[in-house]
């Protein structure tokens, strides 16, 4: 029950080769990541008043199929593992078929997986953990506003 | 009468001084007149492959205000005047007003303005008159899916 | 007698189209100034410690040919007017001749030119007059360490 | 003895926070590579035309320490393992210190490593062996060209 953000692959985000350029799929992954802490009801420049400041200390990601120009892509984020002061994060990249293949995506469309360790951090740098409450609906699922995702469908 | 497209400023898009990175402006503004030739019914990779290309010749922009981390902007996109095999195009750059300022965007919420010549040329690089029926839409106007733009607001 | 900064083009520039991407360019000349200012003498970490900030106010430029991957790039500076709290700069990026073309490099390696409007404000966003001994430098020109502009040409 | 390449920290590879955006020591990385090939003897243009495409397949990386505006850091590559089709690279990014800092870089100066997996395609796409020379200059090391590695040092 993964929370998932579409969006549009455009000529800034592609290179020579004709496909995304790999490290901007870091940029889709951070997209995801911050529209689903907004749809958990938070805001980075709020949360950073509060002093909670959220920061990827690694990632490991896989390149399985390329995106091009136009694709529209749909972004996945899922806590994997709760540490003390730090996530694991899972997150999927897929292509979204087209509509004259309303069939489900193929692996061809299956573009890229990874895991991301955030780390909960004060302003000053150091280590906390990640409050209870944002754990709490991180955690929870579900409950996520209908609306960007209704179009979204999970890889098998 | 202008086509308008709905943007969030991510971390991606920002710099050390805590705004926009004022190349990234170009960024959005391609991507809103991406969205206004799929609106009108073309897509970039479609019109490549019936030899219309139109590439960038020339920008003028002026920086009016400065766009932050999560701010929600909106970039419309209307034809300034088409000449023989080029077009000049008016795009304007504003941020949506917050929900609990629910009266107009004043002007700090305007943010940038620019003019952009839009050359149409051939796979080889000749120019080349902007194919007729493509003209007629984009001159149209009006006719732009309501769904994206009934959130949006032409500035003063 | 124009500060040159040369830089190289990686597959991150470029776009689908086989070519740099229109806003990188911004890009480009923003390192040709930052390298300027760092030539004069100056961080733009320290200047903004002694709460002189300088920010882009307006962008002109014309894309003239393309560059492609691998291409060796030249970007020049040089002040074009200096106004009370801001300067006017002119900037040109050329392709490199190869070395196996040793004669100068041609018209079609004359890719782009600019003018840009560096404001300088406070850290509070008040306009400021450019510091004298800043502007002194600026506009005396000449006194560049030599050693990544010898290699470098203006166009004619 | 691994390949090393210096780079600047500009405003364009900045974010909000202050730091260098996590995506873009991806850039960083590729910049390293695409010079280590050139070091080598190899263009990417070249090496397309002679159908040998190097892609990324997977990225391993761990964030230590944030790089900032004005730094200058090295960059470093080295094969950590030779496979059929493909190549485990290990790249380093550390902090060169300031001059008025002599002595050695500190632990605050590692900033971050990473494991990269490149493999070796045909323009079509299929897998096929990194070529005999290519690979035989890529592990022979040592002969780097001494004057843009002269100023790096190793990390501990």
């Amino acid at each position: 029950m993964a929370f998932t953000w579409p969006l549009r692959v455009y000529i800034e985000d592609t290179d020579a080769g004709g496909i995304v350029y790999y490290a901007n799929y870091f940029r889709f992954m951070e997209r995801a990541r911050s529209e689903w802490l907004r749809a958990l009801g938070y805001g980075q420049e709020q949360l950073r008043h509060q002093n909670v400041i959220f920061v990827v200390r690694e990632v490991q990601a896989k390149y399985l199929s390329p995106a091009r120009l136009d694709d529209e892509l749909l972004v996945s984020v899922a806590v994997e593992q709760s540490r003390k002061a730090s996530l694991l994060l899972s997150q999927k990249v897929w292509r979204k078929p087209a509509e004259e293949r309303p069939d489900a995506a193929g692996p061809q469309d299956y573009l890229a997986e990874a895991l991301i360790t955030i780390a909960c951090i004060t302003q000053t740098g150091r280590p906390q953990a990640v409050p209870a409450e944002i754990l709490k609906r991180m955690t929870a699922g579900a409950a996520y506003p209908s609306e960007p995702n209704d179009e979204s469908q999970e890889p098998l």
